[in-house]
């Protein structure tokens, strides 16, 4: 199986962030890779990956990353396939770092960029970037994003039981 | 008993925020329902919502939200009735994102926007709006008022039993 | 006639952007007053204005201040009256320091806070609650709210006329 | 000639930003068509059109607004097409209160947020997505991208003739 | 004992911050009072105090208060006497929104602000203000800014005990 | 005539706004000086200044500083006069990095720190702590103080020109 | 000559910025390179550059970038030279973009930043860097910086000339 | 063995970020010292400290802190060495307050200002100017450089483990 999308992140740190993107993928059934690679400490490697991936198959990359996240926009710069960002939460500054850094690329290289933390967000914009040239894919997204509704509903549901005496229904 | 305001959270996850302004509508003996409806995953159902809530017999909309927090202000784009609005802190930037997201509104569809996490508040300025044309209930809500200052002058007394040697009374 | 809404401004120097209240009540219809008052400056001057708001018939409270805002917070705490603010963007920190000062009020006491600078939305919102008891304007709001449509329809007239040989129509 | 992507804007006044991206999709010969709705004002119109572009041949949208902008996460909450988001900036706050309205989207209906004003990237950005399905546009926007090269290079010629006495070269 | 410097805070909720203001003023032999007083739930009360501080012999004001932390302004518009504002961090926005209330005062009526949580030199500030009419508090007050210096050259020492290979002494 | 102020600033390009606090001490009639002095550019002075300050009769210090504004924590490392700092906005970040450089200041040396560009507030906050070791002075500052009510009366006796058909009085 | 600092800006538009740098190399007379290279327009020029510069004699570099600054961190991820980072404030968020894009470095890879348009401090920091094995660049240095005193005092002399009337001196 | 470079830490509650630099220095075999000074409580050891610390043989000076961080700055206005400045996260404010207090340094008096909390970029930084006259340490140097990658390429086996159904590898 090839994988045709990569989820690429800074440090394997951000794993409990970029997992969330993975799963998805695995629920799409969408064949995937992951790997960690540094704008910063490895930038030959992630050269090589952005210069290949098109080559190798890879149709969407999501690069997570925190800090100075240059690593999507390091990534957009050396391929012609859409990059999507997503800014990690660090230590300090609540991940307002790597939102500037990757979603104000200057003109000509932009980064798809998503909420903090937001991996799951990421690898739903890469299915629905796929499902423009997949029906079946755009079929089954349409189901998922149908049962977001139903979960809602049924937490709702819930609230019901919430008891106060001015409450009407 | 007929529901006179509304309060819908983006997600049940706001509940222990948003139950701050049930359960003054409760002590001020105030008929109110309170829901679940997302301006992103269930739309249509928020439509739906902000069109019917006036011929309901709803009179004001208090609606709390997190990040991207558009639920407010697409309520007030789909109804004539007051909509107040509360960001609630999510787990990142503060609650400051949805701070900008409901405060900011273009000219010509207001969201009264309240503090951070702030629904006791959202729920005070409704029993005000309501006020104007109840005087019972302008009554009840001037004692409540009232009371509050009787909180500050309780707390004041605990003060004095903190020692010093030089401090006065 | 008696005026039933009253602008405040901290300053005559946020006439630019509080007038633009008193066009929308002129417009509406609806009897209004309009008085600088500084929380700082004439602390006894709000005192009083804030405790004789209601007694004098007035409904519903705007007031606007820039940098430390404190005159809605401060008339709000002595008045039962529901009290919107605008924050005014003063020549440093883009009136963050005015939204800040008044939407982050303690529980007890709200201020309906609007966007920066947003006196026409305060005003829409004041309409909005006195709507509550008073169909006539109800109506003339509906239609003044459902005006806004023609007003983003007629520029989308305009944007045809922008010529790019790919564009279709 | 039926349009492939179309470019939102939240009112006329973003066209100076927006417009960018219509040139773009002009040089790169695709078809696209370009309209002022807002997710404020004229909600209606907003989910007609969110629901009925995929059925219309729409592959990818793009929407601009400022301040509160929560057009682009309305039409995302209303279509399975991928959505991005450029952030205008506008009077005040820098243009960061429309970038948190559009990034800080919740799980599950991302928006691809693109720099403040970044309309170009935008445009760029539905290019590469179109791109993954469309060998002969994924060929002409390689061209462009290696023109960018070219520009830089040439702004470096321009760097020699500026004269100091201890430069080299 | 005659009370000299007044501390007032918004909420004894402040108190394991103000406190530290107590402390100095029981260390420096400096009678002083502690209060809670509200701008927003007892702004009477506040008034009262700020009118009638100077005569009761009081000589300097701390306010001490969190989010939109109108006290110190508001009793400094009421008094001649100088007020010194503790911005109180509050469970969101680090208390910033506490910094730019009391900070951003208008032109004609100051707030002396200290750091977030700073009460302690609050305190200092006071004993500062006393002194240049009190040669012997001057004097005890100088001895405490020399002991200062000597716990940086205690903690100094310790610095020496931890041990690396390479490091000097 | 000996001063018993002192105005200092990091830089004469801060002059337009620090010469509010020298006319303020102008109309007051209290003897003082100033001067700049850097404690990036001049430390050795900067030092020599704080601590002559005291024996040379100087009461209070005011210093004005941008960017990373060291100066007012500075001198009030190496005097115990009470120094008051202004946070003079620059040509980036709208002066936030000069309120943070003084502001949070460490315990034990405090800097009474006032609004961006607020010198007047600065000079004020000078003559408050005079005051409380000189009547006369404290007489004349309550006159002033007075005269600011004055101002605002005025300003609202122009406002009632403002005509609009619906506005009362 | 051999340039022995290298300056490196991400777009010919900083050039305003970036040449008080080459305008402090030429008054102490060391040999520089001024170039414009793109971390996301032209990634191989800047790979082959920073991986180069060592071995062409290069020993400090210098790099200016605004929005998502990456050149600065792109170019220390293939070298071991120092390199220090300018932050160019460009047409939104106060140049604080840029800052987050280089200060926040992960560990192993640090940018020397400099303050928001700080060029002439950056090349500053060079001369010091490279003064410390060139003892006749060092004390160059140091007569420039103790000219820097002689400004202070020369503009000090100006404020003598402003006339208050409770100036002294 | 003469201590070559200096770590300063304005308080020795900074040591857990401070001894990242000492045990940076420690692995590379270079003599340093490690001291707290305050710019505010000693200043007149700091500035002995900043005039003596050439002559002493001190090249390289990092100097840590936290809120309105002054030191950095202090030390670098009165020695012409390179002064790398790491701000401290604090309590509040995320660190920002001390990045401002030492980036946003005046023209002339650069601080080299690396990550919050970035205290190991910070002794990298000072190697790397070390090694401009030290061949043997530039070796050194760049084999940690490389060791870095080493770490990725291993953390990146560890995510081959990570078992997805659809993950390829």
């Amino acid at each position: 199986m090839t994988p045709i999308v990569s989820i690429i992140m800074g440090s394997t740190s951000d794993l409990p962030v970029m997992e969330k993107a993975a799963k998805f993928f695995d629920e799409m059934h969408i064949p995937f890779e992951i790997n960690a690679l540094s704008a910063h400490r490895t930038p030959d490697a992630v050269e090589k990956f952005a210069k290949e991936a098109k080559g190798r198959g890879i149709k969407v990359i999501i690069a997570g990353a925190g800090m100075a996240a240059a690593l999507p926009g390091v990534i957009a710069a050396s391929t012609t396939l859409p990059v999507i960002g997503v800014p990690v939460k660090g230590s300090t500054l609540e991940g307002i770092d790597a939102v500037y850094s990757m979603l104000q690329m200057p003109p000509g290289i932009p980064v798809a960029t998503v909420a903090i933390n937001g991996a799951l967000n990421a690898a739903i914009l890469a299915v629905q970037m796929l499902s423009l040239s997949d029906e079946a894919l755009a079929e089954k997204f349409a189901d998922y994003k149908n049962s977001l509704r139903g979960k809602i509903e049924k937490a709702n549901e819930e609230l019901k039981s919430v008891k106060f005496e001015y409450k009407c229904n």
